[in-house]
């Protein structure tokens, strides 16, 4: 099968690799309807992590099921499958809470790479999510985002608490903060600022629910936030960057006893106790449990109640995945659909 | 008056202060029935936090109301009354939310001093809270441990969601951790691990409802907290210590997606983002908004269903105020109540 490989920062290639095989019999394998290329992606591209090359990239995907190991009882060949980027049983304690991402089997699907024709998936009744039929094709990108920015947007507005009532900041405007915008509108939120200096991540924003743009950042955004919350600051704020300033942004815009919902990868980033304290803000987040909003968000887009697939602003083929890189690192696109 | 003054570190000194006058119509002076010695008055006396001296010193009371302002309407001369260490409005939006500790128009106690026979409390009907009469002799203790310690691992166990069901670790067996214990109890936790060396702490410990003792602390503590929660981690964890060690062991002693509630105060400490990130947990705390329990406490405390006063295990007059700090700083003392 055709599959890409980084070899180093900024030098990803897609090549011939091994098809996918089932390898415990819990697994099942699926040809990918389409695949994307991520932000956190960005963070070997660029050199920020270190890559071990030639590594698999990808763990995003859908698509229809090939085969499945004989453990597997609840997803069958032919089935249009949603998994998340952290394969997980959905039994464990962990997973029961609701925390699948740090379920005690959990399994990185970028380890195995779902920038590709086939992919396997370790768990699969534990992780895959079956959509009630094969969906027509427009709504391939809207499925493909709930595998991760969605889910990510979704999670991290639903530890921000976002709800009824509430004016809810998002700090970011890549896909994740985006569809953190799109997700507060549908957790009924009554005030939506998005922070954006970029005009058509603005109009996006505005699109999925956004009632205010902060172009301003850093000590000038805090200011904004705070002139539009009678100085008070916002009651549930979504970090969906990972920066060290983006962080203190969230929690600074955040009121006391108010939640910031963190979805950025952390890089970097040392959070002053002090400071925290006397800010008084819940602090959640970490890798989303996409998982568990999955059955949730395939409904709502099996019904055209959303349209996160809108995130995708550039469309390539997997062959071209050497340009999907370079236009999300140099913004030029906010996400980028790899078709197959 | 007679008041406790600090003039550098390790000097506390009683001597003649003015008397205390309404200064705001919004004022109430009362006279001290008991006041106390905190933990988080060693921090200057150590020299850990500068101090500016001669600094009147204390925060915790609990008295007789004697004179109020002309605009106070609901605490009237006679009461007996409890307050927090921050004044408060009750009014405004975030008292509203029950963050009365970031009132906007709060006023720290510890900068007026309440190791002192008087005291002026500012914004008397939003910080006060009288008992149904005055109490018999024996509650005082109780009553003032309300005040602060009480209401600090209380919110402590509030904020790490301690409740039915629950496994719940307490690091640090000071007052507050010690009162966190007595919280969890009430709050229907179904297991209790306090985490102490102190044997006698330990006993006081489980006399407020702690059902394990773990001695050990840093990566050995929580090795044996992840024994006693099959591997997983408590689901809530109370910090009240405030250092960078004793943080790092209540969230490591967390499950993903369990709640770390934090209430000592922090000092040096630096937490690292990406593990905060893969940690998965909740973290909420800061300055214990006591003023949103405080109905509830002393009810519970005049009813005798709780007996926090027992924390106190030093009793002296004002004048041997110097003794008090120095046997809290010397670990001879958890708590020392002084009398009037």
């Amino acid at each position: 099968m055709r599959g890409a490989v980084m070899y180093a920062p900024g030098d990803v290639r897609v090549e011939e690799r091994d098809d996918p095989r089932i390898v415990e019999p819990t697994d099942a394998i699926i040809r990918l309807s389409a695949t994307c290329v991520c932000g956190s992606d960005l963070w070997p591209y660029r050199g920020i992590e270190t890559v071990e090359g030639p590594a698999p990239m990808g763990h995003e995907y859908v698509g229809i099921v090939e085969a499945v190991g004989r453990d597997v009882t609840t997803i069958k060949p032919g089935q249009f499958v949603v998994g998340s980027f952290f394969a997980s049983d959905n039994t464990c304690e962990i997973c029961q809470a609701g925390y699948q991402s740090s379920c005690v089997h959990r399994v990185l699907m970028g380890t195995i790479g779902t920038q590709a024709e086939l992919a396997r998936v370790p768990l699969a009744d534990g992780t895959l999510v079956a959509t009630p039929e094969v969906p027509p094709a427009d709504l391939i990108a809207s499925f493909l985002a709930a595998s991760d920015v969605l889910g990510t947007g979704w999670f991290g507005a639903v530890a921000a608490e976002a709800g009824p009532g509430k004016t809810v900041a998002v700090v970011g405007d890549g896909a994740v903060g985006l569809l953190a915008v799109l997700a507060a509108k549908q957790l009924g939120a009554e005030r939506i600022i998005a922070m954006s200096r970029h005009q058509p991540r603005q109009q996006l924003a505005r699109h999925f629910g956004a009632t205010d743009i902060v172009a301003e950042r850093g000590d000038e955004g805090v200011a904004r936030i705070k002139d539009l919350t009678n100085g008070l600051g916002a009651h549930s704020v979504i970090e969906a960057v990972g920066t060290q300033e983006s962080m203190m942004q969230a929690i600074r815009s955040t009121r006391p006893g108010g939640h910031v919902g963190y979805v950025g990868v952390a890089h970097d980033v040392e959070l002053p106790g002090d400071e925290l304290f006397f800010s008084h803000v819940h602090l959640h987040g970490g890798p989303a449990a996409v998982r568990r909003f999955l059955p949730e968000l395939i409904d709502l887009i099996w019904n055209r109640k959303i349209d996160p697939g809108k995130v995708f602003d550039l469309e390539l083929p997997l062959e071209q995945i050497a340009e999907g890189y370079k236009a999300m690192d140099e913004r030029r696109a906010t996400k980028v659909l790899l078709t197959l």
